[in-house]
């Protein structure tokens, strides 16, 4: 049986328009790829399995990215995780890689395996250009994945990478999301977007997020106290995770407004419930495919055009929406899992979870 | 008729008990005083009136506050505003004076009255010790009052900070909020609090703030959309404004745990549909009365006891309850108001407000 | 005898040239305006005298500030002090008011008057257009002045203002530098620039400095360890102060690259021996005059040109020079200054200067 | 021939004493190790080198690191660069592993070799317990290495890291500093250390830097503006690097004033010329050896003994001056360097150095 995403069942958050994925490649230009690994069960044997994870790869557009980066800005919620390559990203405005989704301890390995994959196009980096810096975010897949292991290679990276495809995007149990666990239900990978009336510009925002924080008790759709209403059905205790959400648009936006945007994106979490725990990584990255900043050009200067300010605020109200749904898609398309040590995490019951919000006149 | 408070509802925001008060006054001596100004009507006239304005002083506590400074800490969620004495605050992670709230054109005038009244007790600043640096934080509330008249007076300044008082906080159209709107609703001042259980330490958190932001269609309690419900009662145009929120604590926590605790805060805010507008100033100030650095001292060091970083999540959680608690509350408390050119700003109706809440089941 | 400026001695700092007047109006269209206000002699009475104090007025170009505002963005090294609306430049990375210099107890009063003097030319501020918030900046002259007494006047502040030229800039004991300290000895007002040579844009930097921050000891020009060599001539022991620095450009730069710039000044405060003591407030504000960000536009973009990132560093390293040459001019132009309770702090005595730094070989 | 450090030659940085081994090490318990990779010559062949490259190990405490973590706290001066891990110590003001210091393009490995070597120790992480983010900076010794192959191995991190010691640590061309350059110098590692007169607590503040980042002709040694006396002896054009700063101190810190402690780092990289270009990467890094913060306890509190702010003053000079001296050790130990494609580095050619030190009357 196929799960829905909440739009299926007419649960609408917030108020603009879905694009029509209603996913993160409703922004023209933009891909995910998924590489899923799912091996083994029973007892851990750090090192062996059983293996639950994956990585996700998103590309910003589909130009040179390395050449012809975008406008980017980030801000981070809370800090207790690792983003690699953002601080660069925020002191240039700018994103010149992918951005990689991947579990906590394989973040090494991903990002020797993305500067493999982007040597073969840009050969001269680290020789006659500069070194790259990859993007690779990450949360802990602990509970149900042999982490310790580190099993995503680079074959999976480089799978992930070349099959990213526009499109609709596979959610939940899939690449980075494999493992990862949010209010205590499984979550994983997520998305969402909004476009916006021709009278704000017609942008669109989208939305992909890796889900993996918050408690049960917390937890809200639209409002409905869905974690005080389901309590039963809980996975072994576990350390809180965190939240990566990626933000895209095509709106014209500099990087002082694209950290600006990736603010509210924490505002969306907080919607869902989450209130970014002590342990938890919670970090925003939003850039702009219609904001290219060549890295090489023979003039002083480079033309931008921005939205003006006075026009942001749609945007930030999308970004809030879009992250929203994109978290609460993340938990509705994911399904049970059972991991190392017969860690077993359950999905969101959708016959309970329809029935709640029904009854609070949420669905169509 | 006395306008209820959401508690006096039965609708509970959250999962933590309040206070006896349910205010930032359930934070043992944390004092709160208001001058509320409110003369004329009709036409504007620049300088004269009407006015709809005021100032609200909040006490950190009851000793020397500025030989004996609280810990604190800020986060600003947008910035397009005026907090005095914040980066000092940050700098040093200590709280030294009251903290005043007025509107955006008062700040110099309110700056000046406090040194005034901070002198008489510390008539040293600036001669033989350092001068003082107050912290004055401000809401745009020209929509209902003649803000170019800057009517708070040193009086008005000197009676807030005066008359402070423990015990309930008056909320709603008193001191800074007496020409302030949220959600295109009457606004002003709000206040709640939460004592978390002995097992997370007993302790409280309070927090109050200057409610004057956000767009009605945005409007949330408790997840119930009541600002998609309620579209009718609009005032006219009006820029959008901003919010403070001032969180108090009597847990030990540290500055740097403190900055943590108010970025919290931005979350409570996007509870109640909030989404931090470009022109919104919204900053949240958190100081810790358990963690007194003394001003002087002949030793080298000085001991800190602070709450082990594990502990922090209910404290969160509280700050994120209360902030939300806090807003709605300023906007139950308020009642209509007509200010400059005949201006009206309703207040929320009750009756309309509570069937919808009770349709949704949030009600007792 | 008129004192000489650093290079008039042939003293060169760093590589680049300066402009015309070697100050912050060598960027066209800047304006600077001092009120200076020195007045009794003797013993404190604090609220009477004596005065050694004064107002100092930046304004960033001559079009209309409010509506044709510059690009701008800041840093703090130390956050001990205070600059309002610094916030709000930050948020929206652009600067719509003068920059105005005072004294720490004066920032409410000359906040309040400049709100006077811009309600003059924009009428609808808090009626039909937003609130001002103005910039105003301070450090502590209270050794040699009765800062309590808050002798800055809106007359002083309208006079700084309405006098404001272009060409050469008054420096040292004039204006907010009346009273102002820096290595314990008399400093105050500084300013010089920079010209890049054609390749690099042929743009200006210019910088002016409220200088009142360092010990003697640490005391360097162009690395001569004047501190070290002059220990005489020390003033009665007095708190560090803090340091405003001001920097203008007329390269084409975005909010972002200017808040690099910003940061760049810090590294210039630097090579003067300044250490950022803990109680000093030292804020460095950048701002564009060929980035225009139009306040009001029927527009849903705007067009910005900006210097390419990699044409940066000579704007870095203009920025450096330029604020280490005006830190040494602000103590090279200001005389000897006995104040209040018959303080006497002493300039840098000339001719011993003089030879120092003819030894090392660094006059012309 | 040993190359001498900047002390052997009597030129003073600044006004404090150093301690034993004028070495980051002189704080008690911080050790050092280095694996050093030099191999082949001549045309570089991506993937096979010549190789000059390597990796430096910083162990905070002699203690169990990942659950006796010490507070730190960062700044980044200029952001383009990479430093895994970063985020979280500032979120928590804690570092719970060791500093591994490496080239851009090998941080993933490290970081990887990281996680094995700790996992030894530490098993339970990612199992009952959090997983480990080590913190692992570089810069871009692309100019002589083969920076694409990524030759630091497991094998080099483990011997880093068991082999550190304490006492006297190598500098210049050794472990991450083999191939990097400043200046257009050949340097690398160098390390420096301050210990306070008694009156101020006697504390000890160590540094160490890899330099690798600055143009010629920015260069100055106590203010000599040796890059304009030496023109010569330039490499071939390369872009310019980074420079990473570790500081170590026994002095009881909070991570908000390691913070500020990190901060001061800046201005020390500010003395030698540094003006952190925009390619540059520049963190600065501080960590209190004698605040631990214990991962695991059972009561909710914990007790910090901190130094009292009015004491930071001479921490913040002693930051200053060991950064600066450490630097120019760099620079002074390293030696002449030909890499890949025959790219040659001189090392900063010792006669003439001294003999324009001695000119200036730096040299004793």
């Amino acid at each position: 049986m196929k799960r829905p995403r909440l739009r299926d069942w007419g649960v609408k958050i917030g108020h603009f328009a879905t694009g029509p994925f209603n996913a993160i490649t409703d922004v023209a230009g933009v891909k995910v790829g998924h590489a899923t690994i799912i091996k083994g069960e029973g007892k851990l044997i750090p090192g062996q399995g059983p293996i639950r994870t994956g990585v996700t790869a998103i590309l910003p557009h589909t130009r040179d990215l390395f050449h012809y980066r975008v406008a980017a800005g980030s801000f981070t919620l809370n800090g207790a995780g690792l983003v690699t390559g953002l601080s660069q990203v925020d002191e240039w405005g700018a994103l010149e890689t992918p951005v990689m989704l991947t579990n906590t301890l394989s973040v090494g390995r991903v990002h020797d395996a993305v500067i493999d994959y982007l040597l073969q196009y840009y050969p001269d980096a680290g020789v006659s250009s500069d070194p790259i810096i990859p993007v690779v975010a990450e949360c802990d897949d602990s509970h149900l994945n042999d982490i310790q292991g580190r099993h995503v290679t680079k074959e999976h990276v480089f799978a992930a990478l070349q099959q990213a495809t526009s499109g609709p995007v596979a959610e939940g149990c899939v690449g980075a999301g494999t493992g990862m666990i949010a209010f205590d239900f499984k979550a994983g990978i997520g998305t969402s977007s909004r476009v916006l009336p021709s009278c704000h510009g017609g942008y669109t925002v989208g939305v992909l997020v890796l889900a993996n924080c918050g408690p049960r008790h917390c937890f809200q759709i639209a409002g409905c106290q869905v974690g005080t209403l389901i309590q039963d059905m809980q996975p072994a205790p576990h350390p809180d995770g965190s939240i990566v959400v990626v933000i895209a648009t095509d709106a014209p936006l500099s990087s002082l407004q694209l950290r600006r945007v990736a603010k509210r994106a924490a505002l969306g979490i907080g919607r869902t419930g989450g209130y970014a725990s002590h342990v938890s990584g919670e970090f925003c990255l939003a850039f702009s495919t219609s904001t290219i900043i060549p890295r090489c050009s023979s003039s002083l200067t480079v033309e931008l055009r921005c939205l003006r300010d006075q026009y942001l605020d749609p945007i930030f109200q999308a970004t809030i929406e879009a992250t929203e749904e994109a978290i609460i898609n993340s938990l509705l398309q994911a399904t049970d899992m059972r991991g190392r040590d017969g860690h077993l995490v359950y999905a969101v019951p959708l016959d309970r979870l329809y029935e709640l919000l029904k009854k609070q006149g949420l669905t169509s």
